[in-house]
């Protein structure tokens, strides 16, 4: 490893949605920024969530000096219960952040373990040879950060995940002057998030939501109003409450996460709410239906998130009918759009009014073309790193750095686990790191690999026969058996003629084996496979998992 | 069943996308018009495609005077070559319709027993007491008609799915001077068609895209253009092929289903191209690569696509680089867009420049709310039945009529299987008929239903073991096993203690079960099942399928 070199990598993040974490090494120090979870591919049944390969920072624990979280979202902080239990750093973050990490860690019983310390917009943190200052930025959820990180070659800056709002719920703008200081003085690397590099123009202000509800709550004025958004966006909320003052309803809310968010941000300061406004969720047949506010999880269509239950009479304490509106503030996240298709006809189905898709009530979090060439202004970089995105995005963040006029050959699109190295000077690639993706199933963290999820793909495309069979090697004669096995293949009870024609062929198969004086188990249950694989592709053109389990008396 | 009344009803494209197929039964007579498939859902996994239950059409088999197709899309024409097994009456359709069934009927092999007979717009059918006149209207394909049909109380008029296009590319506008005809005269029931009915305004003309490419092709004269669209869409290649004339560029076209429709649109007259354009996949690199223009399918990220095979260099004749654009001139289904999101990553990777996701490059088929008004100004019937959409579609064409003008009670919301009876002067609800989907899997045409779908996607989630002994009723002991055997459970070798255990358990299961002297194998099984189930959660929060076989000696 070269000397007085700072070493920039990714563990997660580049080519992909989600589980960003970046690690800057210089020496015998190295600091982390985020560490968060993606959400499996469509691909990876039965896989609950996917977090970073980090087993070049458990080879490195000892210089750890610190894990920096941007802000409280789970693609930024949704693997610390999962990493810490082989690495234990200082975690830094804003309060709401790590109010948040600590509902996780509690699920966790990792609360005690933990070392969470508190910082605010405009802290800095001596890590080793570092120095990192956490900078205000708008984003979808209140107290975000970008990180300024002064290292012995120059000052690395990390935007996490950001925009512009210039008229902000909470009144604090991104720091664009302090981001501008630090260009001034001279940025070495700018690592900037690239999510919304495809769209043009700025993104709307989070207050623009707060017009169009009103006009929502105007026209609606006989309807209880159930508003589905994401927990973690603490400013929508408060506007929803805001809204619903303002026209004298009574706000519940429901949904674990939901209540677990608000409950943090109104203990914590973020959210303002005016006293005997928020009521509980079985209160609310105590008020007239059209003073009610319902804020709930489920905006993305989740099954049992409790607008999902709602939608399918299965929440047991609202039923919707219609004299209820129904305001999905969201957008659908790719790959969720049935889902939250499905639920939106459930509720036209109870006759409800529902609000959904509409640019109106909802904006998005993330810096569009404008904002990040902002961005690239105030830092005006050496070299430039387009991270948070998958390669499309990076791609065209690439053309967007180069627009702005930057040399294309500082512009690095890396991939996760690629290293660069840096000096006052240069930035050139320098090997790879090991990476990639570690996959989480019920408690089982990386116990589920490719070998299992071929096999699961296979079984949920053709299911499954098992051929069970007693031999007697000695006397070369089956014992008993072959008795067949099938599930997910076919309806059994409607296609015995089939599976008779299986059991024949595979007691040919057997007693074939056996009478030609093959003792290899192997050999013999690679026949029957084959055998069987070849007659049910030509008889039903799909090729189920053959199992074939032989055994001596 | 009531005398001297129309019965309509409709056995699929109510509550879903895709499956039409609408039934117009008076006494002894029977007409239907479409007959579709539709694409799975997600969690029907394995599936291939699903068609309507037709046990209402096979009971009335005699009376079914013939099948009338609006146009020659999957989800109208897709479920006839597995329909026509059990049914077999005249299909009556306009060249191109025909032309596209007739490739898919040859597939199936079919091809002589069909009888296809040849409409042009404006062609009245006699079939038994109906006439059925079709009637032109713009969609996304050639060829697209509406139906009229005249029956003994009144005409029912089924818009198929339609837009307005007041520029078509082939010059023929939906006939609204016909339709407003039969408006004049008197409609009794509309069925008409809801797709984009939460969409306002308009639907631009297909010529727009015309213009678009123009611009595209001219600032990319430097490079190869492969643009991928649905091969049906006749319309869309016949600008393409225009635009390619007008800057000098030969076109190839690959995919088989873009190669099928082509012949066949070229064939019958649909698509005009000069002489010397069109070339041979394998000639293309006789030519430049910024004079050659490729059209492809694949617009949907479906795998083993042409595109798809460009993008992962999968592709025997196309080697995609930087000297190439790429134009999706499509949007992506919902469902699809993740797959779509991977080509284009795919492509980036590349060095491919992409145009994706572009109002500009891609106009939908179907009828916006300013169309469908002009549609129910045109007929103004009597009563109304909305097709061809999920529930909310169905729902927001409800709220559409009344906006017109209509009366709520003349306007039905129906679900697949629920028969209207008319006269000349009513409409009432009259009971169902079979109704359904049907699974293809394989060849397989309805042999996985429920039970295989549910244990399908138990294998898929979290995998099976199969525990297998044999065991001696009369010794009451263990012969041998048990034998456990795993498969997208877990990865086996480096879970030897936890495969271990549950061989210990299920021994002990089985051998206390025969020590008490239980002899039934369903109660053996239980317990194993119970016991491992348990244990399994217990350790990994997971829940395999557990599968016992168990044998006597």
């Amino acid at each position: 490893m070269a000397k007085n070199k700072l070493r920039v990598m990714m563990l997660g993040g580049l080519n992909e949605i989600g589980k960003n974490i970046a690690v800057l090494e210089y020496g015998e120090d190295i600091v982390v920024i985020d560490c968060g979870l993606a959400f499996p591919d469509e691909d990876m049944l039965g896989i609950d969530l996917v977090i970073p390969d980090i087993t070049y920072l458990e080879k490195n624990a000892s210089k750890i000096r610190g894990i920096f979280l941007t802000h409280g979202h789970e693609d930024h902080i949704g693997a610390l219960p999962y990493v810490l239990r082989s690495i234990n750093p200082p975690i830094y973050g804003t309060r709401l952040t790590l109010g948040i990490l600590e509902n996780k860690l509690a699920e966790h019983k990792l609360t005690k373990k933990a070392k969470l310390i508190t910082v605010e917009a405009g802290s800095v943190v001596n890590a080793g040879v570092f120095k990192c200052e956490f900078i205000r930025v708008n984003h979808s959820i209140a107290d975000a950060c970008a990180i300024a990180v002064r290292t012995p070659v120059g000052v690395v800056l990390h935007t996490g995940d950001f925009k512009l709002d210039v008229s902000p719920i909470d009144g604090s703008m991104m720091d664009v002057t302090r981001l501008g200081e630090y260009g001034n003085e001279g940025v070495l690397l700018l690592m900037c998030e690239s999510t919304n590099v495809e769209r043009s123009g700025y993104t709307p202000s989070e207050r623009t939501v707060g017009h169009s509800l009103d006009h929502i709550f105007l026209s609606n004025s006989d309807k209880r109003i159930i508003i589905a958004t994401f927990s973690s966006n603490v400013h929508r909320v408060q506007q929803i409450i805001n809204t619903s003052v303002k026209f004298g309803r009574k706000v519940a809310v429901t949904g674990r996460s939901m209540i677990n968010v608000v409950g943090a941000a109104v203990r914590l300061g973020y959210m303002k709410v005016p006293e005997n406004v928020l009521i509980d969720l079985s209160d609310i047949n105590k008020y007239p239906s059209e003073m009610v506010t319902v804020v709930t999880t489920g905006s993305q269509g989740e099954p049992m998130s409790a607008l999902y239950r709602m939608a399918f009479s299965d929440h047991s304490q609202i039923e919707l009918s219609s004299k209820d509106l129904v305001v999905l503030s969201s957008h659908a996240i790719p790959g969720n759009e049935l889902l939250v298709g499905r639920i939106i006809n459930e509720l036209y189905k109870r006759g409800v009014n529902v609000y959904h898709d509409d640019p109106e009530v909802h904006v998005s979090g993330h810096a569009c073309q404008e904002e990040l060439k902002l961005m690239h202004n105030l830092a005006r970089p050496k070299f430039f790193m387009p991270i948070h995105g998958e390669y499309r995005h990076l791609m065209q963040h690439k053309e967007l750095a180069e627009f702005m006029g930057m040399d294309p050959k500082n512009i690095f699109v890396t991939a996760t686990g690629d290293v660069l190295e840096l000096d006052k000077n240069s930035c050139k690639r320098a090997g790879t790191v090991p990476s990639g993706r570690v996959l989480i199933d019920g408690y089982g963290v990386g116990d589920v690999g490719n070998i299992v999820l071929r096999d699961r793909r296979h079984l949920a495309q053709d299911g499954l026969i098992v051929v069970v069979a007693t031999v007697d090697v000695e006397e070369k004669t089956l014992a008993s058996g072959p008795d067949i096995v099938s599930r997910g293949f076919v309806y059994v009870r409607e296609a015995e003629e089939l599976m008779e024609e299986v059991r024949r062929i595979a007691t040919k198969v057997l007693t074939d084996a056996l009478d030609s004086g093959v003792t290899e188990w192997t050999q013999m249950k690679n026949s029957v496979k084959e055998s069987l694989t070849k007659y049910l592709f030509s008889k039903t053109k799909r090729k189920p998992m053959i199992l074939p389990v032989i055994m001596n008396v």
